[in-house]
């Protein structure tokens, strides 16, 4: 059969959107893996699957697929699009829609002005929820990272995160340090790497290690978690920019058991046509 | 407009290819730019124009930028999926084609298999046509680069390589003396450097540093011109098979000044629309 697909980025970290509400296809992590590469595939960053909700009280279900075939619990840029994608493609006429995901419920709100609000859910600070080893909650760790001690946050936005904050960020050892917290034993199902320079009380500038992508042009959750690391340590008061190598994200948080709430653009880059 | 597109590759070397026979458009370099993106862009190695003919007893007129919007004169990856893009979409019933590119006219055979069998023209060897600084013209030249010499082959196949052969491939100092040589002042137009391991009489491994674009999976007009220095300097007897990184191309090479006859896969990966 011929799959249509849409083609989306969100601040440069780009997607394969297809819609599985009016197609019926089967769509496995081998495909993935074979569309994902940028020169013999379609070539993204991940792979949106737009699906029928499984759960009362939603519009759909999200899934979302790394170009290695292993799939993610949540992606901020990515819901973003996703929200783009199903108001442009008429599968909903609603500006607010409610969305299964791995990680959790997650809300859209899709603005006048073309961007996307999203209601990405609390962040789950309990060390056993992130997962992180640890024998209590605390704003931040130390950790031991061959032989020296870094100090960081550790928090879930559905998938987990670990923030550092940097004195600069360009001098900051992303793809050094990134790799091996990534894969530090005291993060059992792995972690992204947030490195945060602190500007001002309302503007920070950060680079992601992402698990599994290594550092990325934008992480959308990355940019949730160090907002809430820097509001809950006192270094910045909500709401705050954050700004990424892609491009910026507004970022609002009330504190404790509240959403966070993440705005930026989603756009639409080519439509597709591909066999399955 | 939405504007029609097709992606394939060849050996993994990519292509956009826009139908300019039956679409009116004008494309200009800046597009190449902004689709050339990988992340926010549709991403390629470099654009194809498919247009009509401008000259006589020719089917087509075959264009090529690449994504930082520069015009190259020869592609032979491209060329091989020219060809299959134009039996694909009914742009000719004919199998053999006759095509002009800014490097000269190419002829394409599009085999029962589904391989392409390309036509390349004869290679340039005169110094003043590659364009090559040398005062006549010689098998191989010693080059100066950064007070070592190296000894290489210097030859056009509608754009300007050069050839070195090394012992061992994996050890060859393509991304150090690529970019050195590609600059060197003695190549007016820069240069595409190829580094050659031969294994047998008839078969060799080729990484090629492309002008412009870095290493890549494989270079067809590469291999083409590291086949006809290794013929010219008596280490191997045509048809050679070369194998790249992205895959094996079979060159055969009758000497003199004969066409250089390349072969080798195009694959169609999607169809796409994108508004111009």
């Amino acid at each position: 059969m011929l799959l249509r697909f849409t083609k989306m980025h969100g601040l440069g970290n780009d997607f394969m959107v297809i819609d599985l509400v009016s197609q019926h296809a089967h769509i496995q992590p081998k495909h993935a893996r074979q569309w994902g590469d940028r020169h013999t595939g379609i070539g993204f960053d991940q792979l949106l699957l737009v699906e029928p909700p499984q759960m009362p009280d939603v519009d759909f279900r999200y899934r979302i697929f790394n170009s290695d075939g292993s799939e993610v619990e949540q992606c901020g840029n990515g819901a973003r699009c996703f929200a783009r994608f199903v108001l442009d493609k008429r599968l909903t006429t609603k500006r607010q829609i409610r969305v299964e995901t791995k990680g959790g419920i997650i809300e859209l709100d899709i603005r006048q002005d073309g961007q996307v609000r999203v209601a990405m859910g609390p962040p789950r600070l309990e060390p056993d929820n992130i997962p992180f080893l640890a024998d209590t909650q605390a704003l931040s760790y130390p950790l031991e990272v061959e032989g020296q001690t870094v100090e960081l946050a550790a928090l879930s936005m559905g998938n987990p995160h670990a923030v550092l904050r940097v004195a600069d960020l360009s001098l900051a050892p992303v793809t050094e340090w990134g790799p091996k917290i990534e894969h530090h034993p005291r993060f059992p199902q792995r972690v992204n790497v947030g490195f945060l320079q602190v500007i001002d009380r309302q503007y920070a500038r950060l680079r992601v290690w992402e698990r599994g992508a290594g550092e990325t042009q934008a992480c959308g959750t990355g940019a949730c978690a160090a907002a809430v690391a820097a509001i809950r340590q006192g270094w910045m008061d909500s709401p705050v920019r954050i700004e990424l190598p892609g491009g910026t994200l507004s970022i609002e948080w009330a504190g404790a058991a509240q959403s966070v709430m993440m705005t930026g653009p989603a756009v639409r880059v080519f439509e597709g046509q591909v066999r399955l």
